[in-house]
C-alpha cells in the first residue's frame, strides 16, 4: 500500500508542532503539506528542534493548494478561522480533521458560547471525534471535529457511569490543567512569573467547554459543574469527578468492562499522575467511592489525548488504517 | 510592657523554622529557648539562610528546661512525638501551642485515625485553634491545638455557609497543595523528579484531615467526600469547596458578612491565587454560584495559615496581646 | 525623630511592587507617593497580594506632584524614562535613588550601549549606589545610580580579589539568573512553557551589563568575559566567576578580611544557593581555588539586592539612617 | 536479518528505563532479557508508564542467564557493582554497553576518583563509547564504556577547538545539569523543596568527572576547572565553556568543518537550550568569540546522549547497525 498524503494548516503553534513529529514518523501517511498564515519560513525555523529532523518549507495558507496535494488536512486553527478553511476543503474533496471548536457543537450552542458560524451547511454532518463514542461515525466522515482537551478527559471519565447516576444531581468536574493548553500567544497567565509557584482556578462556572462536555454526556448544561485551574507545569491534564451514583454499582468492574476493548484507555489502581500519559494518547482512569459519591480520576495530555493524537488516531480511522499507527505511547517519564 | 519567653520545640523542620523567623522580628514575644530531638547545633547550621541573623544554640528538646525559660512553648513536632511534652510542660506551668495533630480531635476519633492516646488527661481541655470560631476559648486555653492545613483552608471557606447546605449533600473538597506541607522527610513522593511538571490526587477519600474537617463543620463524617492534590509547588494550598445549599442565598454577601471584623481573611472578586498568600497568614476566600452549586475557593499558604503563623496568632490571643502583632502579611510575590 | 516622607514613580512593576513592600514596613520613611504612568488607580488594583496591607492611590507620574509631598524619590522605571525625571526632581530640592541603568556609566559608554542622554548636567555628579565600595559618597548624594542586578553580584564577588589578578586574563562571568529580573513584560522568553524545564544563555558576550563590571571593576571592557543564562527561576541570581590570581593568595581569608565589616555580606563555607538569599539584600559569597584560577560563586536576589531592596539602603544612608533599617534579612525559604 | 537479542541489567533507574523504552521501538533489537538486583517484579510495577506498552517480567540480575537469552547487554548500574558483572559477561561471549564509570578510566586514575578495581584484566580492552571519536573502535569492542554525561557534552564542545588551545591556559567548564542526573535514590538534594526556585553549584572543583574531561581531551587534569551546577530542572544539561585560542580562528566554520558528516550533532546561530535537545541523542553546540576568549555552549540530554541513547548508538554501531537505528530525534517540545 501507497503513502497517503496529509497536510497541516497551522503549523507554527504547540499542536501543530505535535502533529509534525507524529506525522514524521508515520507507517503510512506522508506530510505533503505544512501552511501557517503568512508561510515563507520553514519548519526548523519556527520550531527549532526540528532541525536535521523535518524541516519542510512552510506555505501560506491555501485550501486550494493544500488540496492538490493532499487527501487528508489537519487544521490545527484557532476557532472561527478553522471554518473558512473547511468549507472549501470539503468542497474540493479533501477530509478534513479540525482540531478547533468550530464543528464541535450543534449550531444554537456553538453560536451561544462562540459566535456566529459560516458555515451552517457542515455543521449538521460533522463527526465528534471521541474514538471511544464515536468510531463508526468517524470511519466514514468527511469532517471529524477533535474534541477539546477537557472535554476529552471529562466525558472519557464520567461517560461510563451516567447510566448510574442520581437523577439531578449535578456532576463536578475539577479540572487541572498545564499552561500549554493555553497556547503560544503572550498573556498575563502565561508569564512564568505568574505561573510559577502559582496555582488558580479560572473561569469557573463559565468556561466555554462545560457545554461541550454536558452536550456529550447527555445532560442537562446546568447539571455540569465545571472549574479548570491553571497549574505550573507545561503539559498534562487531570479532571478530579465527583459524581452521585446508585450505591450498588461495583464502580471499578464497570469501568473495566466498559472499556475492554479499548486500546488507549489505561484502568489503574493508584490515582492517575499527570506524568504518566504526557507524550502519548492515553487516558489513565481511577475510580473509587464513598456511599453515593463516585471519585473519578481522569489524566490525559492535553497536547496528545487532548487535540493531536487523537487528531491522528480519528485519522487513522478515516483512512482504515490500524487505529495505533504512529500514535505516541512512550511516555515522557522522568 | 516587657518581653514575653517563649519557645520553640522541633526547631529543625520547615515549621519550625518559619516560627523562628517569625518570633525573631516579634515586638513582644522573646524567642527564649529553640530545641530539636539531639541538640548540640545552633539554628544557622539547621537553616544556613538564618547565619548573620537569628543565631541561637539548639538544645536537646526537655520539658523542664523548657519551662525554666518561657511562659510559652511552640510545639512543631509529630503527631504522637508531641503528646509526651504537652503532659510536662502543661504540669510545669507552660502554655502551649500543639502544631501536630495530637489534640485536634475527640479521644475516639484520634485513635481510629491516628493511634493510642498516652495523655487523655489533657485531651478534652485543649481549644482548637482557629481564631475565626474559637477566639474567646483560645485567649483562656492552656493548650490550643492548632488546626491541620487542609481543615484551615477548607473549614474557613465551607462554615459560613453550613447552615444552608441542603441536608444530607455532600460536602466536595478537592484540594490543592505545595510539597512542602509533606516535611522534611525524603520520600518518592518528594523526589523533585517525581512532582515536578506532575500532579496527583493522594489518599483519596482516606486522607485523616477528613474526620477533623468534618467534626468541626458539625456534619457526619460520611458527608465530607476529600482528595487532596500534589502541586509542583512549594508552599500554598487552594481547596476548591462544592455545596449544594438553598438557590435563595447571596453567597457573597453572606460571606463577606460573616468574615466582617477578621482581619485575616481577605474575600475576593476574582479567583484566588496560592502566590497571593504565600508568606502571609491570610486566608483569600472567592465564591460563585450555579443554581442550588456552590463553588468556594479558599486560599492559604500551607506553612504559615496552615501552621506557623496561626500559631502565633493564637499566642498573640493566649498572651493578650494584637492578634496581629509580627503576624506576616506581605506576600512572596512576584 | 518625625517620619520622612519618600515616594516611588513606576510602582507597576516587580520592583516597585518590592520597595512599596519594604517602604510599608520602615521605621522611619512613610510612602507618601505613588506613581505610575497613567495613574487612576491603587496598589492593590495593581498588585492583589497588597490587599487590606497597602492600598493606596496610585497617581499619574508627575515631578511637581512627587516633590511636594516627598524628600526622597524612587524611580522603578526603564532606562530613558528615568532620566526624563530625574532633572526636574533634582531641581525641585528632591533626592533620587534611581533604578534605571540612566546614571550608572560615564557619558561616553552609556551612549555607547544605549541611547543619547538628555541629562548631561547631572550624569556626572550621580554616585553609583553600591554601599561597600561607595558608602561615603552615596552619603552625600542628591542623586543615587542603583547598580544593575548582574554587576551587583559581579562586582561584589570579584572586587576583592582585583589586585592580585594576574594581568591581562580574562574574568569569566558566568551568570544564572531567575526570569523576574526581564520584568513584567510580555516576551517569548518569559513564557512558561518556553521557559520551564529549560536554560540557555542570552546575549553571551554582548549584554549591556559587562561594561558596567568593567568600568567598575576598572578593568578593560575587553576583559571581561561575560555570558548571562536565563533559569526556570522566579527570582534569584547566582554569578559564577573564574579569574587567574596569584598562586599565593589565601582567597577566603583575604575575602573575609576585606567584608569583616560589612552588615550585608555573608562568606559561606558551601556553595552559595539562591534560596538562601531569596527575599533579602544578602549577597552570599563562596571561594575556591585550583592553582591559580579562582572560582567565586556569588547569589543575590536579583529583585533585592539587584535592585530594590539595594535602593532603600542607598536610601537609608542618604538619609543617615542606620543602613538595616527596614531591610529585608529573612529568606524565602523553604 | 533476524533480530538480535539485548538485555537489560539494572532496569530501575532512569537511564534503565530510557533504555526499555528505546528497545521496544527499536527495528532490529529484541529485548529479551530486563534484570534488576531483587527481581520479582515486572517492567509496568517498576514503572507504570509502561503499562501497557512493554511490561515484561524483571529478573534478578544474573550474568549467566542474561548470556544465555542475549548478544549484548546493557548494564545500566552504579559503577563497583558493574564491573562485578562485566567480567562473567565478557567471558561468557555477551557484548557489553556498560553505563557506569568502572572502565572510562585508565586504572590508576580510576583508583584514584573512585575505589579499587577488580576487574584489571579488561579494563585495558575497553573502548571509551564516544561515536564522533571512537567510531572505529566501537565497531569491534567486546565492552564499551559509556562516557559520563558531563564529559560527553564537554568534550564534544571543547575538542573541536584544541588544537587551537593557547598552551598552559586552563579551559574552564560551568556546567548546569537536570536533577534526574543524580539518579532515583533519594537525597536532600533531591528533595523538591530544596529544588524548586533554586540553583547551586555541588562538588566544584573536585567533582568524578573533571578527570574523564581532561583524560579524553588530551589535557593536564588541572587544566580543567570544572563547576557542575544543580538546576530545577528534571532532565537536560548545558556545558558552558571558555578556552583560550589562537585569536585568528574562524571558530564557527572550524567547528562546522570537524563534525561535518555527525548525524547527532547540531550546529546552531542562536545559544542552545535544554529543552530543544531534551528526550534525544542531538547534541546542540553554539560557539561566539571574544578575542582570545572562545565560548562555547554544548546542551545535551543527561539522560539519552548523557547515557541512554548514546548507549544505544553505540550497541548500533558493534551491530554493525545504520547508527540511527531506534535513536531518538523528536524532542520533549513543548
Amino acid at each position: 500500500m501507497s503513502a497517503i498524503n496529509v497536510g497541516i494548516i497551522g503549523v507554527s503553534g504547540y499542536t501543530g508542532l505535535e502533529l509534525v513529529k507524529m506525522l514524521h514518523q508515520h507507517p503510512k501517511f506522508e506530510l505533503a503539506y505544512v501552511a501557517n498564515s503568512e508561510g515563507g519560513t520553514t519548519l526548523a525555523e519556527l520550531h527549532p528542534s526540528l532541525a536535521r529532523v523535518c524541516d519542510l518549507p512552510v506555505s501560506k495558507a491555501d485550501a486550494k493548494e493544500a488540496s492538490r496535494h493532499c487527501e487528508l488536512i489537519f487544521l490545527a486553527l484557532p476557532h472561527k478561522t478553522a471554518m473558512a478553511f473547511v468549507k472549501p476543503l470539503l468542497e474540493l474533496g479533501c477530509r478534513v480533521v479540525d482540531l478547533s471548536a468550530d464543528y464541535r457543537l450543534p449550531l444554537e450552542l456553538y453560536e451561544k458560547h462562540y459566535t456566529k458560524h459560516t458555515d451552517k451547511e457542515n455543521l449538521p454532518h460533522a463527526v465528534y471525534g471521541l474514538p471511544e463514542l464515536f468510531r463508526k461515525e468517524i470511519a466514514s466522515a468527511a469532517l471529524v471535529a477533535n474534541p477539546g482537551c477537557f472535554p476529552t478527559s471529562a466525558i472519557l471519565g464520567a461517560y461510563p457511569f451516567i447510566s448510574k447516576r442520581i437523577a439531578q444531581t449535578p456532576i463536578i468536574i475539577d479540572a487541572k490543567t498545564g499552561v500549554s493548553g493555553a497556547g503560544k500567544k503572550l498573556s498575563d497567565t502565561t508569564h512564568f512569573v505568574h505561573v510559577n509557584d502559582n496555582l488558580f482556578a479560572y473561569n469557573p462556572l463559565a468556561h466555554r467547554h462545560a457545554p461541550e462536555i454536558a452536550h456529550y454526556l447527555g445532560i442537562e448544561d446546568q447539571d455540569v459543574v465545571f472549574v479548570p485551574h491553571l497549574c505550573p507545569v507545561t503539559r498534562g491534564m487531570i479532571s478530579s469527578i465527583y459524581m452521585q451514583i446508585d450505591e450498588d454499582v461495583d464502580a471499578k468492574t464497570m469501568l473495566k468492562m466498559f472499556y475492554e476493548h479499548e486500546p488507549f484507555i489505561r484502568i489503574v489502581d493508584s490515582p492517575v499522575e499527570m506524568k504518566n500519559v504526557a507524550g502519548t494518547n492515553f487516558c489513565d482512569i481511577f475510580v473509587k467511592q464513598q456511599g453515593k459519591t463516585l471519585f473519578i480520576s481522569s489524566a490525559i495530555d492535553n497536547l496528545e489525548r487532548g487535540a493531536s493524537s487523537q487528531a491522528l488516531v480519528n485519522a487513522n480511522i478515516m483512512m482504515h488504517l490500524p487505529e495505533e499507527s504512529g500514535v505516541p505511547t512512550l511516555a515522557y517519564v522522568p
